[in-house]
Formats: C-alpha cells, structure tokens, sequence
C-alpha cells in the first residue's frame, strides 16, 4: 500500500513523553500524512537512534519530529546524521518547566539546525503542521489537505467567538 | 534566468537586523540557493508585509527566514498570511539578550507554527542551512551541494583541531 | 441607547482565556463602562482580526484590550491596526507560566507600543482600570465612579486588616 | 500661552536615566505634546514625589511617563496617588539588565495598574507615541499629528529597504 | 503591660499573604517578641500604609517586616518613610513564582535598602529570627532566647535524622 | 563484613529531602555499592557536617553526594572539607523551581567544584550513576555492574516502544 | 582609641571584590561608623573564615556584610557560626550577571537568614545603610549622622533635576 | 614514557572554545596530570566523536572532560558512549550568557550524567580539579599534589586579603 509507507518519523526519548506527542500524531492523521511511531534515545541506546536516523532517508521518511524532555538532545542528534529537517518539540518533563528543553533544543550551534516549536502540546501540534508545510511544497496532496485544515482553524476561533457569547450570556 | 529566480525570501523587520541575517545569505549563496532580501515589518508596515506574504507562494517562494529582536511578531505574523515554512530567527538587539524574541517566535499558539533557530549568528546561519534541507526534498541539485556544504563543515572541525593544536605548541 | 454603546473593545486569541479576562468585564462592569467582548486571532484568524481593529475607532470604541497566552502577538497586531491605545493582558497558557506573554508584549519595537499590564488575573483587572483611567480623561462621569471605586479599593484594604485580625484571634 | 501648557509629565527617578527618556522627550517633541521632565524619587525623596503627584491632575497634565532601573517603584508610587494613567519604562541600569525593572512595573498588583512599555530606547520611544494615542482621543489636533507620524514611521521601513538595497549592492 | 509593647511591625499587602507570614508570627512568638500585625498597601492605600511608617519608631517599633508579592514595592516604600530597618518577605502569588517579588525587593536603588530573605514561607520564618538578631544586638533577653532557639534547631537536624533513619528501616 | 563497609556518603539538608534521593539510594543498591545515608546541614548545624566531612575519606567513603534546596550551599561546604569528589543533587524544594538550588550548586567558585546534576529525581538517579563511574575506575566489580545497568537501561528503551506501541494500538 | 573599634567587619571572598565594595566602605566612612575589611573564604579556606565568624562577636563587631559572586557562600556560611545579622551583597562576577549569587544569598533556608541587598554596587552602598539602620537602634550618634545622610540624600535628587534641567537647555 | 600517557581527554565543540578551557589545561598542569585535547562536534562530526569517545577508556583515558556552548550536546554524547565520568564545561558563547549550556549539560536525562561545572573559566580550573580529585581515589601521587595545590589555594586567599590591604592603604 504504498499511500501508507511513512513520510514522518516522530521520535521520542521516553514512552511518557507520549502523551504530549499524540498531539502531533492526532494532526498528522488529520492532514492525512502517513506516519511512524519510534522510541530512540540519543543518550541511553545510541545505537538503535544512530541506526533509525542513517535509514531515515533511504526508507521515504521526509521529515523528522524529536521530542524530549530536559537536556533534549535528540533531535539535535537526529540532525547531526541526516540530512532531512528535523522538527524539534520541547518537554516540559523537568521540575524547570520546558526551558531547559527549549534552550537545549533552538540553541543549536552553527551548522546544524533543529525547527524548535513550543514546549508541550501547542509545540507538538505545530510539529505535525509544520511538517505538512514542508511536504505541502512537493505534494499537491497535502497542500490541498492543509488549506482545508487551516480553513476548518479560522472557522474554529468564530466557534470559540459562539462560546463566549454563550458563556457572558449565561451569567446575566 | 529561471535559476535565479529567488526560493527563499529572507524578511527582516529593521535595516539593523542584516547584520545578523547576513549569515543567512552567506550559508544560501554558498549552498547555491536562489533568494531575495527584503525589510518588512509587522508592526510598522503591516499592509506591506501583508501584501508580500500573500504574494510569495505564486512567486515561486517556497520558504520564508525572517529575523526579528524583541517582541519578535514577524515571522508568526507571514505564518499567518501564507501555507509556506516560515523560519524565524531571533535576534538580540533590546537589553534582555534575545530571551524576548525567542519567546516571541517558539512559543507560538496551536495552529500556526514558526520553526525557531538559535538567537543571533548562529541561529541566522543554520536557518539557511534548513531552508536548504527543506528545499533538498524536492530538489536533487540542492540535496548534493547540501551534502557537500555537511562534508565541508565536518573538514572545518578537523582545522579547528589543527588551529588548537598550533596554539597550544606555540604557548609551550 | 447611545449610552451602551462599547467604550472598551475585550479581544482574547481565544475562548479558554476569558476565564481570565472576566477579571476585565468585572471592573468595567463596576465602573459602568460599556464594552463588548470578542474572540479574534491575530495568526488563526488574521483577516476578521483586521476587520475588526481596523473599524473599532469609526464603531466609537476608544481603547482595546488584548489576552493572550504564549508568543501572544495579538495586541501588537491590534496596535500596528488602529491608533487606538492598545492594553495587552499576558495570560499564562504556557508550560513557562506567562514569562513568554509578558515579554511578547511589553518588549513591542520602537513605534507600535502596547501597554501591558501583570501576567494573569491581577493583569486583567488592572487592563479595565486602566482602560477607565484614560476614558476618564475626557468623561467626567467616568472619572467620578473611577474616584468611587478607587476609594472602595482603599476600604477593602481596611476589610482585609478586619479578616487578619479575626483569623489571629481565632489561633489564640 | 495656553497651547505650551505641559499635558505630559516625564519623571525619572535619576539623572542618570536621561539618556534613555530623551527618546520620549524627542517623540513628544516630533508630534507637538507639550511636556515638562521631572526627577522625582519614590524612595530617596517620597514627599516632592507625592506633592508632584498629588498636583498634577489639576495643573492639567493628562498622563505621566516615569523611568525608572532595578526595584523600579516609581510609576507604581505615582499611580497610588493620583488617577491620571501612568505609563512606565523599565531602564536597564543594573546587571540584571532590567529584567528587574520591567517586573517591577509589569506585576503591579490587583487595582494599580501601570502601562508597561518595552525596556529602555525602545519602550522610551513608545512611552511617548502611548502618551499620543491617550491624549488623542480628545484632542483632534494630536490625532492628525499622530496619523502622520505613522505614516513617517512606515515610510521610514521602505527607506531601511534602500539601505539594505545599498548595502548589499557594496559587497557584491 | 510594658514588657508587651510591640517591638516588629509585622505588614502585609494583603490578607491573603497571612498564610506565609504566619511562619514570621510563630518564629516571634517562640522567641519572644512582641509584635503587632498590620494590612497596609503602598499601591492601593498609601495614606495609612504612610501614617503606619511614619509613627512606627516613636511607638517603640524597631524593625518592620513586609510581607508583598509581585511587584512588591510595600518594603520599599516603608524603607523611603522611616529610619528603621525593613525586612523584606517575596510572596509567590502570581504565575512569576515569585521571582518577580523578590526583584521588587532586593534590586532597590541606591540610598534605600530592603533586607530580603527567601520567597514564601522559609523566607517568613528568616525574617523573624533575623528580626532577633537585630534586636538582640541591644536586648540581652532576646540574645538568650535567640540562642536556644538555634540549639534547638541544630537539634532538630539529629530529629531529622533519626526520621530518615526509621524511614529507611520500613522500606528494607 | 569489608563488603558493606560504605563506599559513598549520601548527605541531605533536610529529611524532606529524601523522597528526591530514594534514587540515589535505589541506583546505588542496584549497582551494589555500600553507601550510609546522613543528615546534615551546612547552615543549621555546621559542626556536625564538618566533622562528618572531615572523618569521610579515613573512614573509606570515596565520593559523597549531597542534596539540598535553595541556596544549597551543603555540596560545595562539604567540597571545601575534604578532597573526595562531591556530587551535588538541586532539589526543587522552593517556589522558583529548583534554579537557586541548581545555581548555587553549579556556579561554584574558582578551585571547589561540586559536580552537579539534573534538578530532582532525574538528577538524584544520576548521582548514583556518576558515583558508581567513578568507583569502576579502580574497581573491577563495579565495572562490570554498572556494564550491566547500561545494558538494563538501553534494553529499557525497547520496552518504552513496545508499551508506545501497545498504547497507540488501544486507541485505533 | 574606643571609638574607632571596628562595629562593622565587610568581609569579601576574593580582592576582586573590593572594586564593588568599595561603595560599603564609602557609606560607612560618611555616616562615620568604624569598621573593618577582611579576605575570607567559605570554600577555599573555611578555617580561616570560621575563626573569623566565630571571634566577631567578642570583638566587638554588631553586622557583618559580606559580598561575593556565583555560588555565593560566604554570607550564609556567617551565618551559620554567628548569631550576629548577616547582609550579603550579590557580586556580579559570573558570566549569568549576578542572577546566581543573588538566588545564593536570599534563598537561604529556614533558619539561617541572610539581609540579602541589590546585585553589585547599589547593593553594596545599600548594606553599608542597612549596617547604620541597625546600629542606629542602639547609637544614638549614628542615628543622627544616619538622619543627616538621608536628609543629604534627597538633596541629591534635587541636584539631580538641575543636572537634567541643565542637559536639556544645552540640546536647545 | 609511560608516565605522560594521557589521563584525561579535554574535548572542546570549537577551536573557540579553547581560551576557556586553557584554564582546564594550566590546573592539570599545575597538578601534573598528562591529558589530550581534542576537538570533536557531536553535532557537525559526530563520527569522529565517536570514534574518540569509544576508544578513550582503552587507550587508558579515565575522565574526560568536554567544554560546549549553546545547546552543549557534547559532554552527554560522549556520556552516552563511555562508562568513564564525564564533566562538562559550559561556555558563554551564545547571546543567552551560558544560560543555554548549562540546562544543556545539567538537566541530562535519568541514565546518563554529566558531572556539570561552573560557566565559563571558573567551571574551566575546577573542571581541571574535579578530574583530579577522580583520579587521587587510585593514585596517591595525584593525591598528593592535589592536597599541595589546595594549600596552595588556601595560601592564595591570604595574598589577596595582602593585596586588599594595600589598596585600601594607597586610597588614603
């Protein structure tokens, strides 16, 4: 089925970061891009990430999206062996409350780029959409897909205009 | 001459910031990527912006890089306005070290993301060096001279090892 | 009825934050100052965001009031819009508890200020006593309920010595 | 003469913080408000601070502006005694680069609100076009003179264009 | 009752800061001070916070205690009114965690000294044992009293000890 | 019995510390180094620590670890004690989260390192793992130990991935 | 000569310190307290350091004021060996601007309190104050040079305001 | 010479980072301790890195020591691939002041320390004492010299408390 073969590759440090990354997944699946689920480590099983990263490319992956909690080194490890855009989503996992993951994550020096979004689940779902801008330049596809997804946004903050005026109205 | 005509637009918000996105152009020129320069501001010229970023797509831009200091609103702001990656750099030119841009461009609300880079020169180097691997996906040409720029720069660890290793002999 | 036609323009990037900005109605509620409440974004949804800045001086609204969390550009859109004076009330949304709305705001580029006020509830009452500080200016009736509610602020402080000394003798 | 009666009062709570409210003085200037420049310490000389406050109301100034670095109290001592909007800019005159400042003004407790601008040059600026917008509202002579100093300011963004357009010609 | 005339002013912004100072009122009464409790607010009442400062030393005070969150200008402005030392308690009620009242507090500008301890209740619990250690300097009593309460806390470390101790053998 | 003679110290400020350093405890005991868990507080008891740092190296400790909140002086007051290498674990025991304590361990003066780790539990971990490196150094047992629990770790991740996997499935 | 026993012991953990305490030892020349100037470290010569806590007292000193950078020990290592009231004085001599020895000194926990001033040399002006508050409870003598110094001080505002009022003339 | 076979590894992320670790360097000289420097980049090389991290212990390097700025991967990939300690040194290259690498190189993730020093020079000299303090546990040379360079250091403090002295003197 070769509609299915994965075009993104999310990769978490820890299975708890999980939760947060569903966001991503429940984006993806929305823009309808197909996907895979990896745990990897940079620091506590190397090799396994070393290898998933060399083999990226070769099996059709064309984005990369990393997130990790504290001194999140992944996706900045993810970027130093491949070559496609590595999207990078800090975790708030650490009593310090994501800046430690944010700073470890845009920070990156010259010469090895990681597109940092925001820490938590905003970051995680702009993830899954910034990877469909990326695939949306050589996928008409997925470029139709996105408008409709950005379209069914717009619509959503007049929903939220209809909450509020429920909500004020209520307390009258 | 189609080859040149521009890929990636890069977007500052005042003539200051080219110090820094310099960088950008460099890294762009050197990868052999196609790009125009041009200063627009959310803030202070926002029909202008507006009218670039709505234009972009049809003209053949596939990426955005916009660098901005303080309440950095420039690169969310073309988010908003265009289905392309935008890339933002933050730049530190108020007291507080650029901790205010980065804040302003990684913390993007869900919905529309900005892929943040490092604060300064680093960050402005390596979001030419992303543009490039988005563009890489789809462009053959770009994904060699991207894997030749990558050789390039880990030859440049080995000179920095020799660079060190000369200091270190002339102290002795 | 002319007297009800809104003063006060209350935006927020979205309807989780009226929990927040019900601080602001409170206080223009009890200093009588007619308002109206709107859900706009200046990313999700930037063109009705710029309908609806772009004709609030003309509707006869005098100041705008802004929420929002995260990279919170939304009143600085509003500001780049309208000459109106724009007050910008940071909301901690975030995992970095408001740090990032703060500085998203208050560190506006020269040209296009927005007077923020404290992160959070404190921040949105203060927002509808402001907005009633510069209403005042020009409308005596205004200022003399504001005077009114200023002295009550005062007494409260006199309460609040009555509810310590109660709690203290309760201890003995 | 009526029309150099000063409708602004610039307080600064050192001399030393001229540097930066010249960027005020030089606003209110460029759109005509008249204004006088007070120094004034909360803490050094409470009581010349208080009797400035308590006046300026009925010597007819409508808004005050005060700068201030490190525990930077004095725009919130100045809104404790009187109802006039009060609009503070953090000075970054410690190491701590006015972090300390801004969160002193920013964080204002519930019912004394400052408007706080951006740290130093920048938020000087803005205190002063914030200043404008306020009196505009009832001064139609300040409109016009605020609308054309917008104009300018986006005129000065396409000449900021030139200039990169010049600079980046000269390394060609 | 002379022996009871109050020698620590205790005040707060607010009545809701009474929870963390509370540990201020139990280290003062465990050593045997007299002290009184007071709700005084520079911002929102700062005639009797005034009249409270300026009578505190004839009344035989001889150290206050303020006790503010975020920008928590109460110590300050008590330090600006009277001769006496001032003890300055950071409270974290706002999203800031109270890092913005401890800048408030300790970054006060040349000429005017708050003494700061900790944010929240350990910082409670110091402003009183350092309130001893002032008034011990003139009040052999309280050096006595003073002393055994450092025994006694020194003892308290063995406590805690031994707490560990049983803990650990529960888990074996 | 020569085998449990302890080979680490793990010292705590406060016995409120201990469910941060259960972790610690726990790795060591994984690993199978004798340890001895004490109390002791640089501030409140200065005597005591002394003399337990000052006794730590004739009685066979090799590496102490030492937790503590705040201005967590207890790592670097026992590193100006001894010559043994001290590891220091940041506990977020105050409002800000764990950065004083995390500063105040790392920023150690010129000529007393404290080799400090993650803030909490995660640090807490870490501690026992780096004490257990150091130990293999010069001790074949502990080699092949902590080999072991660096193949427990990376076998960890693949557990991770199936418990992801079986997550993601449940949800289908 | 009584009078010039030192009241006063400013101790500094390095000589390069002195710079920032220089401003201490000016305040206490002016208001004419004797004092002293020691070199004393926590880390790297605590025996040193503790004879001199421990002999403070019986030698007549009333405060200690103690000023250093980074994981700034110093002032609670004082206070952890003399009852008498510590002020630390923040030193910003790390690349993090004083931030960490700030957060060293005011986080000090329950029990051992540290009067923590401003970052650098307002703080260290501040201490110097702080010092003659607290003699001034028992020295009828400082308390009036400390009344003269304040009184000097407002005057200093007034001077001041002529310095601006002159620099605003010249640009005329 | 078996005796100059290197020890430690001093790895740096650029030949930039040498003028900090210099310090490294001149503290294990001072204690005669062989070691390398290498320059290796998890990020631009992470081959060659590798390939050093993987053949240190081997080669009989038992500390390795690694100096990075910005998002410092460096100290926790080579912690990654190699049971021997590693301290990590960070650097202030970034506009962020060492903010950025120190959470970088502390908040490692559970399973992998890195023993992580001060920013800048003086986590340089005590990275360099860290790594001696490791190596005195098996080697009573080291130990002894380490013991003279600690008196040493003590001593230093007494030159400094002359050097204080002095200048106080000539200011007189």
């Amino acid at each position: 089925m070769p509609t299915t073969r994965p075009k993104v590759g999310i990769v978490m440090g820890s299975d708890s970061d999980l939760e947060v990354l569903r966001e991503t997944i429940k984006v993806l699946d929305d823009i309808g891009i197909p996907h895979e689920v990896v745990v990897a480590s940079a620091h506590r099983a190397p090799d396994q990430a070393r290898k998933y990263a060399a083999s990226a490319e070769r099996r059709g992956i064309r984005v990369l999206i990393a997130g990790a909690g504290g001194a999140a080194a992944l996706p900045g490890f993810l970027a130093s062996l491949t070559p496609l855009p590595i999207i990078g989503v800090p975790i708030n996992s650490t009593p310090l409350n994501g800046l430690d993951s944010l700073l470890s994550m845009a920070q990156m020096p010259k010469g090895v780029p990681v597109a940092t979004v925001a820490v938590g689940k905003w970051g995680a779902a702009n993830a899954g959409i910034l990877a469909a801008q990326i695939l949306a330049l050589s996928d008409a596809g997925v470029r139709k897909r996105l408008a409709a997804f950005r379209k069914a946004m717009a619509a959503e903050v007049q929903q939220g205009a209809r909450r509020v005026a429920a909500q004020l109205k209520k307390r009258q």
